[in-house]
């Protein structure tokens, strides 16, 4: 038996099944038409920012990294619970516009610009963390090009990482931000030339589920932003400290204390040196809003023996859930949380494989997973798939297409 | 220094610039209207095939796995130089009846075909490799509400391996077929249901570029067949006897000596049993025709130091290219083979990392690589990109947008 991870709480039986949002699994799929479907809640999102805002420190204002999940509701959804929103790219722009968030609200990050995301950008009047000095030389030829002072803020690439990060993105050589001891300079250079300047984004590492650790990622992450002020000469008008706040994905996985995160910032935000003491502080954040309020749905379509091993086989697959089925940043694969969402209030009785549709042996959702007996047309269900699942997967793969997808 | 792979040969220099199809890679770009831009040659997939019938059997009839690239046109002219296609769901029968595909030509595998894209199949006439006894009972049931002879076949979990292969489909407990001891049975079980039955799929493994374990895989494969076939009493009229084929990806690899595998199954055709004599014989590949006739195309927007590393940072990644990122049914990451296009008789003078322009440390093209100095505006060139790319990458993530495709 391999354990899978725990189940997020809210959760319940309604019925014997599996309920989201008030709603039991057979009629969401019902009301969706067909399998594989991806289940997001409102609630358990609301719910998720409400606690984190009790926890934070009143100041702190909350972004959504929308890399995490765009589905065009959700985001909506999302817009009136947030206080901005962090995009990735012209395309996310666009979304992002689409929802309803304001360009001023808007921050954007990303290695590798082009041109004509740049120069929408600057149009629109987002703020663009530029990722290198070349990069910056760009943005400010453009707002020249179009007379407009562009709204920059520098990427840092931290000396330091975030400990015990599922992806660390500081600490050496990295393709992310400016090196800490070149900022100044270019901080400097920014100002001059007449831009609106915002102030620094520093982003060290993201899934951590070690309060301790993200409580000294911030401490550190402040002590740069205002040092690096300090040599440069200049104000930081907006602060985005980066976000990292992981979820539980697998056995033995603990929630993240954020009453303790929220606890060390305050402290902080109450002895902040005199660079920091008019800033806006920001947290992004995407899988810790939205991860654990998606489940993906999927329906067994075959049961099988193999060997004296039992495999579920599954309309659905690593065709939209990627992650969870081991092939995407991971080296050894674990189980995600799941379920056999239409005996959801059953005793586990077998040791079964889950396995998605797909020709091929990658395709897998649950490795000697301990289940109740399930049938052809019972519903499966994969927790924590409200982040990095739909859009993180190859979703045309073997010509499958998409998933559904629905905000109840 | 990390090597990468080997450029596939037939590639060359035209005016300094990496030339396909006889056309320069600007000039492609250019045409195609931008980057990140999938160019495949028809040259080279023709060459590909015409070495191939060269060295096979005259008797083996030659499928495309559409699974490595379901891109409409190179779909279109693969049909007039392949036998026949396999398809591995419903939306790949629709590309490929589109493409100009019969349906007689047409097999279907995969361990999870949903009740629609039997009953579709069905009405089309193409065969089925049915992977279970409850999906040959569907079938039955579908022929029969439909008052047609479904084309049956099926496919065998075999009890060996394709030993060195990249992906092991046999052996084993397996989501794929059915159990070799379980086979007879089912077969007569399908000829006296009054099926159209149509023989064996046997699949042991792929990406292999070992032609003794072919060889070894191949003939094990037909005395599987043929002792099935004698157990069940039943013949066998066709037999898809896999594929496994595989081109060199990395450093050392070395290329599939198809002559050997030719020459040894010319023998074992010499010798069949009685119960193959009178079979139609198939092997199917998808990646061997077409993997090495790709080539990914890629703009560098921007060169940075960090921490005395060059990073290339390109407007693709692994958002086309998952699998050369090291993400996809990898463990250790290596380098594909790459080059800067638009440098291509340069000689290499540092070592870069090539990144794609995703917000994630995953983005990664190639590492510590020798490469020719290149500068913004550039174009980066990753091979054997005509199999698994496109389709097999998640294009949607972090709002980026399928890359641009073109038959050349």
């Amino acid at each position: 038996m391999k354990p899978h991870g725990p189940i997020p709480p809210h959760f319940s039986a309604l019925h014997g099944e599996l309920a989201i949002g008030g709603r039991i699994a057979s009629a969401l799929v019902k009301e969706a038409g067909d399998t594989p479907l991806f289940v997001y809640s409102r609630d358990l999102i609301a719910a998720r920012i409400a606690d984190l805002r009790t926890a934070m420190p009143e100041r702190l204002r909350l972004h959504y990294a929308m890399k995490a999940n765009p589905y065009g509701p959700l985001l909506e959804f999302i817009a009136d619970h947030v206080d901005g929103l962090d995009i990735a790219s012209g395309g996310e722009l666009e979304q992002a516009r689409a929802a309803g968030f304001l360009p001023r609200e808007i921050s954007f990050a990303g290695p590798g610009k082009r041109d004509r995301e740049l120069s929408a950008a600057i149009r629109a009047g987002v703020t663009l963390n530029v990722e290198s000095e070349n990069e910056a030389e760009r943005a400010l030829a453009f707002g020249k090009a179009l007379d407009i002072a562009p709204r920059l803020a520098i990427r840092v690439n931290p000396n330091f990482d975030l400990r015990g990060s599922g992806m660390k993105m500081g600490g050496g050589a990295k393709p992310f931000g400016v090196d800490e001891g070149r900022v100044p300079e270019l901080a400097r250079r920014i100002v001059d030339a007449g831009a609106n300047w915002r102030g620094f984004h520093i982003y060290a590492g993201s899934q951590a589920l070690d309060a301790e650790a993200i409580i000294q990622s911030q401490a550190s992450t402040l002590e740069l932003a205002a040092r690096l002020a300090r040599e440069a000469g200049v104000t930081v008008p907006h602060f985005n400290m980066g976000g990292g706040f992981g979820i539980p994905y697998f056995d033995r996985d603990a929630p993240l204390d954020i009453a303790a995160v929220g606890a060390a910032l305050e402290r902080q935000f109450d002895t902040l040196p005199p660079e920091l003491t008019e800033t806006e502080f920001v947290i992004e954040l995407g899988r810790y809003l939205v991860g654990e309020a998606g489940v993906y749905l999927t329906r067994i379509v075959d049961r099988k023996d193999s060997h004296g091993v039992t495999y579920l086989i599954t309309d659905g697959g690593l065709h939209h859930q990627l992650a969870a089925s081991g092939n995407f940043g991971t080296v050894v694969r674990r189980n995600y949380p799941l379920a056999i969402a239409s005996r959801f209030d059953a005793d586990a009785e077998e040791l079964v494989n889950v396995v998605g549709c797909l020709c091929t042996p990658l395709d897998r959702l649950a490795d000697q997973a301990h289940l109740p007996r399930a049938e052809v047309g019972d519903i499966v269900a994969v927790f924590c798939a409200g982040a990095y699942g739909a859009t993180a997967s190859p979703s045309a793969f073997l010509g499958q297409g998409a998933a559904l997808e629905m905000l109840v």
